[in-house]
């Protein structure tokens, strides 16, 4: 199974790609679409949504995993990332990949085992996690963690019903 | 001129076509692209942003103007519109159009006259202002209200451009 993980914002998207090979995770991709402020919005999403389409091409995912983005004190930015993960949901669907959203208190513990954890917490067990590419900074290694959490949550999806 | 306006919305997306023909405008179409709640987000945003593709290319637009979407108590309803505001957005940024953004009280303002004005008021002045279809529903009304406030700043720059 090859997953895209998508951490959704409208200056930076992270975005990785990994997938599973003898029972190991290995990360095929790891990059971030950037957009500049001074573009009007409507333009940036479009680089975004044209930018995760170029991915999913290439990689041909079977799931696009896409953190949940909530309502932030800076109203500002909460619209932008609400607005660029509504593109990232969208463009996956048209793909026809299967659609999961996570929280981030549910990708922090998938990766670290604490919903607590930090930035850094979280790219260190991406990097220790994973196999293949390192990600370049927060947004990239988050989108890893992702698609990290989006393997595992499968796994033990089909484990249970094995087991049933 | 040729004007689409959007009323963003997850489970009710409304849309309307006008143009100015012979000094009046006129609407060409109206009608509310709507989503069912029961299926995922990702489903119902790529719904949205087929529906208008479809409405450009067959309409095809100078402009295309959204309604700014504001945070809401609702955080839920909040987040959704917010979201396919984006798919708006980009849809039309794709298809090459000018892209406008109105606040609520633009729109009410410019249709109305007062920023005070009920959505009742909105659809009274949009039948009386535009020759051709009439809208059914509130979201229909809004999208070619948003519409006219597009047609009738575009009017206002221009009129500012040729007096300089």
């Amino acid at each position: 199974m090859r997953v895209v993980g998508v951490d959704p914002g409208l200056t930076r998207m992270g975005v990785g790609v990994i997938e599973e090979r003898d029972s190991a995770l290995t990360a095929l991709y790891s990059g971030t679409i950037t957009t500049s402020p001074s573009d009007e919005t409507s333009l940036r999403l479009a680089e975004l949504m044209e930018g995760l389409e170029e991915v999913m091409a290439k990689y041909q995912p079977d799931a696009v995993a896409v953190e949940k983005v909530f309502f932030k004190l800076n109203v500002r930015t909460g619209v932008g990332a609400i607005q660029a993960s509504g593109i990232a949901l969208a463009a996956a669907a048209r793909f026809g990949a299967r659609v999961y959203e996570y929280a981030p208190l549910q990708v922090k513990q998938a990766v670290v085992g604490t919903g607590a954890a930090t930035k850094d917490q979280v790219t260190f067990m991406v990097n220790r996690i994973l196999k293949g590419v390192t990600p370049k900074g927060a947004d990239a290694a988050d989108a890893l963690a992702i698609a990290i959490t989006c393997l595992n949550s499968s796994k033990l999806e089909d484990l249970e019903r094995s087991t049933r």
